[in-house]
Formats: C-alpha cells, sequence, structure tokens
C-alpha cells in the first residue's frame, strides 16, 4: 500500500494549521518554539518530502536552468524533420548546466502561441537562455525583469529588450563568407547561389557573408537568395527540387544550414545530378550527421559545447550581479572541408 | 535602468507584511478584504511577477515533468561519445509532453553521485520518467511515494519500487531474436556473434534473444557476449578491433546497440574488412544516424515518438488515480533491415 503523507497529515499529526507547518518549513520563525517542534516531530514521524516549490519558497534557488527553443515544425513533424542543431544545443547546455549542479528544462515554444509554457519555464529557473522566434519580446522583457536571460542566436528584438537580455550568437556572416570563398578560390566555381533558411536573422546574416564574399571577388551579387527552406531536410529538398524543376543548374550551392544542405543533396540525387561533381554544397552548423552523410557535407561547425558552457556562465554572471550591462558575445565558427565541396575528406 | 519589484516593495506599498502578500498571492482567503485590495493594486501597479515557486504551491501542479537519464559517458565525452538515443528519448519525450502543456526537466544523473540533481527534478515536477540506473532504488521508492514515476528501459530494480513504480519497456528480446533469425535464416550465416553494451538488463535481454534464435536453429549458443562495449560508439569500435586483433573473423555480428554496431563498422574499416560482404553487421535502436552511414545499419528501431506519448499518458493515468497497481507496459519494435545485414536498402 502507497502512503503518499501530505501538509494535511502534518497539520493534523502536529495539531496545528497547514499554514503553520508551510511557515515552519518555509524558515519563517515568527512560529511558536512549541509549534515548530511538534511540526519536525510529525515530519519526522510521517517521513514527508516538502514539494520542490515550498523548498524553493525556503531557498530561493530552483536549482534548474530553462532552455526554450523554437517549435518550428510543430506537430506534423516528422522524423526525418527533426531539428538536428536543437538536439545539439540541449545537449550541450545539459552538460554545462550539470556540471554547475543544474537540472535543465526545456520546452518548445513558438512565439505566436505558446507563452503558457514560456510561463511556466521562466517561473522555474534561475535563469533562461532562449532562441530567436521563441517568446514575444514584451513577455521577454518582462521575465528579463525578474531572472537572466540569454538569447542564444538571433536578433536583438527590441530597444527595451536589447537593454535587459544577453546576446551570444557565432559567427554566421563570417562562416558564411569563408564557405563561399573556398568555393571560388579552392575549386573556382563562379556561379554559386544561396538556399536560405526561413525569415530569420541567422539566415539573413549568412546571406550577408555569401554577399560579401562574392563582391570581394568581383563577382556578380544576387541581391536575394536564389530559393529559401524552413531549415528542415524536408524544407531543403522542395527548395532545391523546385530550382532544378525550374531548369536551373547553379555549380554549387552555399545552404543556409546543414539540414537544408542534406535536403538538397536528396533533391540534386534525385534529378540524377552528382555532389560535388556536378553541384557542390556547403552546409552550416556542424551537426553530427554532416560527418556520416556521403559524400560529407562541408561546413561551418558551431562550437556547440562552447556556446553552452557561455550560456550558463552569462546566466550565472548575471545572477551575481544582476545590473551588469546586456552583453552581446560572438563565437567564431570552424569552416570544415569535406567532401560536398569537391575537396575530399583527407584534405 | 532594470526594476525587478519584488515582493518587500509590493508589502511596502500594500502597507502590509510580506507574509500578508504571500497569503494573498498564494490563494489564502484568510484575509481582510482590504489587504487583499491593496495586495492585488500593488502587484498591477508594479509589474510585480510573483514567482513560479509561490504560484506552483497555490495551483498544486508545476506544469512540468520530469525526466532522468544516465550519464554514462560523464565528463570526458566527445562528440563522438554522444549518445543519440537520448536525444530521441529526450525529443520524443518534449514533444509528447508539450502536446499536453508540459514543459520537460531534464537532467543526466548517475546513480552513485548526483541524488542531488534527482532531487531538484523529483520535487519540481508533476511526473517523472526515469532511465535505468540513474536513480538509486531507495531514493526511487521515495519519490514515487510523492509523485507518479515511469522507469523506461531497465529493470524492476528491487519489490519495494515494483510495486509503485510503472514500467515502459520494447521488445528487447523479440527484436534480437528476429534479427539473429534474419541473419541466419535470409544469409545462411551460422557464425555468428554478439557484442554486448555494459551490464545492462537491455543488453542482457537482447543477447537472451539472440542465443533464443541460434538454439531455436540448432545452432551452438554462447552462454556468454564474445565482446562487450559500453553502448558507446569508441566502445563498440574498441571491443571489435580487439576482437579482431586477437585474430577472430566472425561472419555477422549482432550488437546490443546502434552505436555499438557503428563503432564496429569503423573498426572493421580499419581491420580492411568490408561490411557485409566480409562481415555482416547489425544494431538495435534505430536512431537516425544508423539510415545514413554507408553501409546503412540494419536495426530493430524502437517507437521512439510513441514512448513518449505512452510514457507521458502512464503519468497522467496515475496523476488522475494514484492507487492504481503499478504496470509494465512493453512496446514492440520494428526490423528494419538496410544494407549492414546482406541485404540492399531495396530489400
Amino acid at each position: 500500500m502507497r502512503t503518499v503523507p501530505t501538509v494535511y497529515e502534518v497539520a493534523r499529526h502536529a495539531r496545528v494549521s497547514t499554514a503553520t507547518v508551510s511557515r515552519v518549513l518555509s524558515g519563517n520563525d515568527r512560529v511558536r518554539p512549541e509549534y515548530r517542534e511538534r511540526v519536525f516531530a510529525a515530519v519526522a514521524e510521517l517521513g514527508y518530502v516538502p514539494s520542490g516549490a515550498a523548498r524553493d519558497l525556503a531557498a530561493r534557488r530552483a536549482g534548474v536552468l530553462g532552455l526554450c527553443f523554437p517549435d518550428l515544425v510543430g506537430d506534423q513533424d516528422t522524423d526525418s524533420d527533426a531539428m538536428f542543431w536543437y538536439d545539439e544545443i540541449i545537449r550541450g547546455m545539459e552538460r554545462a548546466a550539470r556540471r554547475r549542479g543544474y537540472a535543465l528544462l526545456i520546452a518548445a515554444c513558438h512565439e505566436t502561441d505558446d507563452v503558457d509554457l514560456v510561463t511556466t519555464v521562466a517561473g522555474r529557473c534561475d535563469g533562461m537562455v532562449v532562441l530567436a522566434r521563441t517568446v514575444p519580446a514584451p513577455e521577454l522583457e518582462r521575465i528579463a525583469g525578474r531572472i537572466p536571460v540569454t538569447m542564444l542566436a538571433g536578433p536583438r528584438t527590441s530597444d527595451e529588450a536589447a537593454r535587459v537580455v544577453d546576446h551570444l550568437v557565432v559567427a554566421n556572416r563570417e562562416g558564411a563568407r569563408e564557405l563561399t570563398g573556398h568555393l571560388v578560390d579552392v575549386h573556382g566555381y563562379t556561379d554559386v547561389w544561396f538556399v536560405a533558411g526561413p525569415d530569420s536573422p541567422d539566415s539573413a546574416a549568412r546571406f550577408d557573408g555569401f554577399q560579401a564574399a562574392l563582391a570581394e571577388r568581383g563577382l556578380p551579387v544576387a541581391q536575394r537568395p536564389h530559393a529559401a527552406g524552413d531549415f528542415t531536410t524536408a524544407g531543403g529538398r522542395r527548395a532545391v527540387a523546385q530550382l532544378l524543376a525550374d531548369g536551373h543548374r547553379p555549380r554549387a550551392l552555399v545552404c543556409a544550414n546543414d539540414q537544408t544542405a542534406l535536403g538538397a543533396l536528396t533533391a540534386l540525387a534525385g534529378a540524377g545530378l552528382r555532389v560535388p561533381q556536378d553541384v557542390a554544397v556547403t552546409g552550416f552548423d556542424g551537426i553530427q550527421l554532416g560527418q556520416h552523410v556521403r559524400p560529407a557535407l562541408t561546413t561551418a561547425t558551431q562550437p556547440m559545447r562552447q556556446l553552452g558552457e557561455k550560456a550558463v556562465s552569462m546566466l550565472e554572471e548575471r545572477l551575481a550581479d544582476p545590473t551588469l550591462a546586456a552583453r552581446l558575445v560572438e563565437m567564431p565558427v570552424r569552416v570544415d572541408v569535406r567532401e560536398s565541396c569537391g575537396c575530399t575528406s583527407e584534405i
């Protein structure tokens, strides 16, 4: 038989009110000593475990960090649309949090309709990391007024939020600039196209780097991406299949992220085109899968572990000093040259 | 300038004690009406957000489900030792939780030294899923006395825990039995070896199915696994490399999980052996990577989304009726025949 002592049983046992039990257990010392003793005796006798919430109020520390990432694909997602980059962000954050004794509270949210989940997360953690497009700006400001918030990737959403939210980004522009330059300088491709993600600051910054690389080399610069997916594998496949169906045959595709590039590989194979012999492809992110597909993906790899570590340490610094001015930290990416650009994996 | 209204400011503004603010906000109605009104007015005026802990006490619902998974690799893990199966479990649970309005609190724990993190998780969620080897049995019983707990994979750790903890497992034995039978019946291999994981009930149940398949076909049955890794890619690579270094050349390897099989592929390639022409390999789990490596991995695929859904619904059923007898639910696996067994991906 299962026994779950409740605060009511403790109160009955101790012959005090439940409010008195709560006051005693939350460390309030304006309780008569004999009541306190009876409460502690009842707790010990019944094996009562105060709820985390009650202990939180006493300790004023949840021992939890939060992570909100965007719900890009929603309910219709299939396994092939899994967002591997989020898995790696979650893993990196969880590791970094664990090393400092925190558990990690995660929720996928969409800024238009999931404010309840955001509220749940924000109310239960000591600090939180939000990815772009997860929390509406007014809500973000409200949360950042109470606990440290670091935005990972994405833009400064508003002037107001910029004053209270730290930002941690990777060198999106530089990474795409370097990849595009590699395609031109090493492989001699001049007909290089860009396959964007959704309307997002990360995709935009990478397109910006793509444009810069072409401009620096005196090549024609497209004013808009040549095609756009949505950062998923399926989205990349559709975007590139459409481009091929329209009769285009670019020599190289700079894709806004790895999963877009994986979709591009599938679309190109479906059209009987070889990578890299007919069309070269590059990605962005450095998800594990990119090392294992054939051809292995040339990409700009984000420092996932260091991002997790840095995000947690930024939260801790702000916990220690809430008056810190908002910070913008950019971490470098590493261009990993593999096979899909035309290099062999040995280079 | 950043303004963080605290309960003290609310109390000062409302000209009441902080205890009165807490009582009003936690729904206690034994507070004089004019005090209540002053508190609510102050809260509205200052934009005060009561902490989640305070609201939890009022609502008696955290809106959070917990997930503890084992910390197999600890701090020395590298990216190549990432446990992809956990990523998929986390993703499946997060999706299932989100659909029901819960956030997910995750922590990697090791049963010998991480009781603090387990306590953090248990104290802050409405129900939790634990994977095997994460929570010591006495602690598990204590937690299960307060909130619903489902153990995912793994054994019933003790008689006591078995009475209060639901179990959700997959058909480990059947999956391995079917894979081994496939190697014998379809490919005609008789020299089939087993590469175990760590000392774990999942690995043991899969070895049991391996033995059963051979016994049913009148083939010699090994009493112990031929080699053992630790469920990581690196562990599988080491185990198979050692086996080859010892001069063994089995015709087929049934590996305890996919990452062990991925490690086997690397070790075999390193020894100049072709898969499946020289040595056939099978895995277990159905991680995404297995579809993308070459040769693609023949494996028993766990129903990740359904496991997440089922785990959450079991917690909800027990939240609704804590007197439910402990349940054991086994979900089927699907054998996915790809290339590493000797079939082509078209079969």
